[in-house]
């Protein structure tokens, strides 16, 4: 037996701007916060069991005890969602935009066998890739399930 | 509807060292990839139709057109993993320094209601909380249920 299950429940990230991420997120988009607690976090469910946090910057940091450190965004990551049709990249992408997120690369094919994606920087600089990749499913289970992948090309 | 539903697909991080990583999680925390491209990345699934991707940093750059920066390690996020117990705190911590991770806070109450936690990096910089919050948990559906929070306090 693992000694850690192979789950991760929470995804919190430093957040300079907590009203321009929740204008981004719960007015121009949509979601639905399962909690938000002003000035301090808002959370989101974004899969079974399996939440996002957006923790304010200097809470962030005070809780790390990283108080040292600049309150600072999150950087060394990226946040996919993937669609089901390259039309609906290029709307997902558009009203991202529309809210407020910064459109750094615009739908094209990416480096290997039918993937079509943008990439999209949220007010808080988080990036989201947006994607259709005919080469990736969930099955009923939940179980994500890869196709065949060209082994000497990038994967994104 | 909303223009992007409610999910994150991939959570895919800057990879500094990918051997060490594929250490810490593969050989010593037992994980099993979904998906192991040597030189390039590891796929691992951590919740239904969610998967977290260990991205080697020059390529994870490269593929968003940011090669001007230095290759780094993730910074403002925190990953966290819930267990049913103190005790399972204790254990999941203890397992995860002896697979390598770097402790940075041991076992202790937290600043709001009955959690215990602790906080973990691991090779790559990824700083993982390890614990038991009574004040959570996941239904059959996989719906994430929090309890009631003091409204004053921090959330972690």
């Amino acid at each position: 037996m693992n000694p850690i299950g192979q789950n991760v429940h929470f995804i919190t990230l430093s957040t300079p701007d907590l009203q321009a991420a929740r204008d981004f997120y719960v007015r121009g988009l949509g979601w639905e916060p399962l909690l938000d607690v002003p000035g301090e976090i808002v959370f989101f469910q974004i899969a079974p069991g399996t939440v996002l946090g957006l923790f304010e910057a200097v809470k962030f940091q005070q809780d790390l005890g990283l108080d040292r450190e600049a309150a600072a965004g999150p950087s060394g990551l990226t946040l996919a969602h993937n669609v089901g049709s390259r039309a609906e990249v290029r709307s997902v992408v558009a009203a991202m935009e529309e809210a407020g997120g910064q459109v750094l690369t615009r739908p094209e094919d990416g480096a290997f066998g039918g993937i079509f994606h943008a990439h999209v920087r949220d007010p808080n600089g988080v990036i989201w890739e947006i994607a259709h990749n005919p080469g990736w499913r969930v099955a009923q289970d939940g179980a994500v399930v890869f196709g065949d992948l060209p082994p000497d090309d990038s994967v994104s």
